[in-house]
């Protein structure tokens, strides 16, 4: 009986793969993604099968992949980032209910949260959140509730999906939420395009962060009170106290 | 000049780190990190110089990696899973500010936290939190309110470091906050030595957790109100509407 690998594949570069996901790819006769994952990986694992579904057909990919499986085949399903933060891993169990005869193995990744802060220094050093600003799935009250509760708790916040063409205000709308308890000079960064061609990345305030215009592949971090911007770095210390 | 890799080697896996980290560390004269850390990698880098300093030696040990780099050597300096969560890439660039000419950059890794999910199931698909119990550098009160909110905001939460010999019943007492907002079957789960001999799991509920033995090496989740356990894994839903 063949396996399922749900693989994490960082955040896009080939070289922010981990050496077994690398692996479990190489292993594979047939790797299964969402088309543009798909591209990312496909030129350094010529010669094997590639099936794609578009964004929308989840659970069809899933099931996609048992049945590749059941054919006898290897399967890697993919995922951007880390296959289970917002990924594919929660879902392949719950389709994998109806194939219990075949086992499923998570392979971890580096998900767009930790990728995006090293490219801006160390924002994530501290405990942090992370908020998914899409609302497809989640009730906005729910989404509203935890950026209040996140703020008032100080923690650093790291939000997902801050954008879409249905949803160009959500940053906003966020921003006014987290500034009832974080100041207005609370240290903020944009991260676009983490590990692929024409990433960037911007450092500035939650009061600019506001009016700042964002879309579906950038990454926005916001600081704790003690969060600093270090020559341009966005640096969050190990604590609150001086040692 | 020579350059500073802060490089997250991910769990303790060899095969867990990204492929860049293994390059950086083929790359450097000098790795630098805690004991433990160097010992996990020293196998895989023979020849290289190993530099060690104990565990509560963190700024000297950022400073001996400026040092080893002004010499002009090339320097690695490691954390276990991604340098930027709860990790030295913070303290290296304020150290950093007393050596402006030497360039460091951050490579990221596997973070225990979702490389203890990939083990679990995916218990962390939807929006979560990472809290620290070792209050050496924050005050408990603030750890407190955080376990509060992420609590009534239903977030997923993975407590890193939740016990250590001068904290045995810190976990006893984060569960007491939590169990304000979850109810007593929430599921939960605990991982220990993630990536390394020994690893191991359970899933249980927050009752079941709340009486139950950790050490340092133990990674611990609590589901939101939506996580299952479906056949013995950890698996939170992408949302809260069924589509």
């Amino acid at each position: 009986m063949s396996k399922i690998y749900v693989v994490g594949i960082g955040p896009g570069a080939y070289e922010q793969m981990t050496i077994q996901a690398a692996q479990a790819l190489k292993d594979s006769d047939v790797i299964i993604g969402y088309t543009v994952y798909v591209d990312l990986v496909k030129e350094h694992f010529a010669g094997k099968e590639f099936l794609t579904t578009p964004m929308t057909k989840e659970t069809q990919r899933c099931r996609m992949a048992f049945e590749e499986a059941a054919k006898g085949k290897s399967v890697s399903m993919i995922c951007s980032g880390d296959a289970g933060v917002y990924g594919m891993a929660g879902l392949m169990y719950e389709v994998g209910k109806d194939y219990p005869e075949i086992p499923v193995e998570v392979l971890p990744g580096v998900t767009a949260a930790t990728a995006g802060a090293a490219v801006l220094g160390a924002p994530l050093i501290h405990d942090f959140c992370l908020i998914s600003l899409s609302d497809l799935l989640t009730p906005w009250e729910k989404i509203e509730a935890r950026l209040l509760h996140a703020s008032e708790a100080d923690f650093v916040i790291c939000l997902y999906n801050p954008s879409s063409r249905k949803r160009k205000d959500y940053l906003q709308k966020a921003c006014d939420l987290m500034l009832r308890y974080k100041p207005e000079d609370t240290v903020c960064a944009t991260v676009v395009n983490i590990g692929r061609d024409g990433q960037d990345s911007q450092v500035m305030t939650l009061k600019e962060l506001r009016d700042t215009a964002v879309d579906m592949f950038t990454t926005v971090f916001i600081g704790n009170s003690q969060t600093k911007n270090i020559d341009g770095r966005m640096v969050t210390p190990r604590g609150y106290k001086d040692v």
